[in-house]
């Protein structure tokens, strides 16, 4: 289901390493071959090119922003994406969270002895297709190997900085009662398509992990808006739900939301009832929830509806004056229920 | 032989989670509960207290350094330091070989399900007596929980952001023949003393890791001698020799060490001649190395030896037109060999 990749060979002899061995990680000349021959030939910027321990980049005056996440998904290649290019949406998309445009990232692996070389290349090949398609640049890097059953295959860390533009200032202190709490689109695809995967179900169908950079969206709506734009925020692990919650919790306001409004696709709902999960808590990797001023609602929906992947946008609820800290859900038949943060483990590994 | 820490209780309960499970990294209560009772109470920064996805940072108008290392030494305990503070002062030392003053770190932990609690806060609190000493914030960071057996207890990858001054570039194009090369004190002790621990010696001494941040080294050297200080570089993985063959290789340029000069306690060169090492090919956590013009070689010399980090500091050798990209040194009886990088694994997980 997902779409073809265009993959070049692998640079490295195969026949010389079909896997990765301890002294890929040794600091010596296989380390140096490894980073020559797969890194630095996936992703040749003149930063990484120095081969220095770290990067020096030139950015506009501004504030900073700056963001990590691990991966350490399970399986790394699913429809819609794999373990590289969700390390590099990510990153990107916590970027994007704080207000900034995503400039730089840096790639951080830890292999497992034995990791297969095909693999890493193409996992190297999709960071380099990912970070292109969201415009940033890999500029500094690490690898470590550690021995067989100490891991499982690969992790990957990416860290990034990005520009805040002057004014700008999105965090949950700043969401007032009647503020529009509204979602890009259709929830919980990344979540159950990966727990299809594992399942073994794959439903027959065209479902796929909706990841995607989100920086062009949240760019748009800051453009806009400006100040009016509130909060933005990537519900991923602990889905909507949890995300919700600590928005609410973090600003001691209420939130309510309609569940009738939130968009989920058939397919997904179908799967989520099949599994017994709740949308509300499924992880996603390519939906934003932006909290902006009641009167910008319409327009802030227009501008997210304008771009592809906030065609089926949606304004979900409103902050609200009642029940400080707290989540409520209008249920499609009136009655409200308290949707709580995820209690307990759901997913495991679905990043 | 460490010196004593002092340890604070660990503010989760741990007679409910003594060890890490799953939902630790789930995303919902679990996570939250570790991060608000482990890491918000080991570093209490205002920006990893706004638990947004990242951190938004106010930095002076220059060049960004940015640099990212993953830390998966074991034992993750030993003397002189422990995986915590390794990770703390491995990217602080990164981006002071950048030139840059070092300001804020992200921290990122892969858990193995089973992880003892009192380890994490253990290592969470080494992290923070770390970061305090090296004048550096932990501002944002990540934590994910894998499946018992598919992680060996903890990584951690640390990513840096650090400030270069105006008109600072340390960078291996800028040697030249005739600069000095130099070291900051004796090397070979934090490999050494790893190995030691674990083949079971521990030569009834007091050798512990040289682990320690080198940032004010880097600004003294910086601060006296500005455009003439032309390359630093922390010698880790691979040790001093291959640190000078990348430099050597990067630069087109000769480099000629003196064995003689080098400093190397005598309790490691003893440890090196009975587990069969070449002090130049073991790793260093403390110690750099800094290429200078020749004018300026006993001035740094001395600035270096004011500081205690570097008291037994010395100049080891210089760069040469003869032999470009290559490293010679010559032996106490006056011949010379190839100093070549490391080839294969010496040291797993050293760092």
């Amino acid at each position: 289901m997902s779409k073809p990749v265009f993959l070049p060979a692998c640079p490295l002899p195969l026949a010389d390493y079909p896997t990765v061995v301890l002294a890929h990680g040794g600091g010596g000349k296989l380390s140096k071959q490894l980073v020559d021959d797969v890194f630095l030939a996936a992703y040749p910027s003149p930063e990484l090119a120095r081969l220095h321990d770290g990067a020096v980049l030139d950015l506009p005056n501004g504030r900073l922003a700056f963001s990590t996440d691990s991966y350490v998904i399970t399986p790394r290649f699913f429809p819609g994406g794999d373990i590289g290019s969700l390390a590099v949406y990510g990153t990107v998309n916590d970027l994007a969270m704080c207000g900034a445009r995503p400039v730089a990232l840096s790639a951080a692996f830890i292999l497992e002895e034995g990791f297969p070389m095909a693999d890493l290349w193409r996992i190297a090949v999709s960071m380099r297709d990912a970070a292109a398609h969201a415009g940033v640049r890999i500029v500094t890097g690490d690898t470590k190997v550690v021995e067989r059953g100490q891991a499982d295959g690969i992790f990957i860390n990416t860290t990034g900085v990005g520009c805040v533009p002057p004014g700008i200032e999105v965090a949950p202190p700043r969401i007032r009662p009647g503020d529009a709490v509204l979602i890009s689109g259709p929830i919980a695809t990344h979540g159950i398509t990966i727990m299809s995967l594992r399942a073994g179900l794959e439903f027959e169908t065209t479902l796929q992990s909706d990841s995607a950079p989100l920086h062009r969206l949240t760019a748009a709506l800051i453009e806009a808006l400006a100040g009016d734009v509130h909060v933005l925020r990537d519900p991923t692990r602990g889905g909507v739900a949890s995300a919700l919650n600590e928005i609410a919790q973090s600003a001691g306001q209420g939130i309510r939301i309609e569940e009738a409004a939130v968009p989920v696709q058939d397919e997904v709902r179908g799967a989520c009832e099949i599994l017994g999960f709740d949308p509300l808590y499924v992880a996603n990797e390519g939906k934003l929830i932006a909290i902006v001023a009641g009167a910008r609602a319409a327009e802030a929906l227009a501008i997210l509806r304008r771009d592809p992947l906030g065609a089926e946008a949606a304004v979900i609820g409103a902050v609200v004056a009642d029940h400080p800290g707290r989540v409520l859900a209008r249920s499609r038949i009136g009655g409200s229920r308290v949707v709580d943060m995820l209690s307990g483990e759901q997913l495991p590994r679905i990043c």
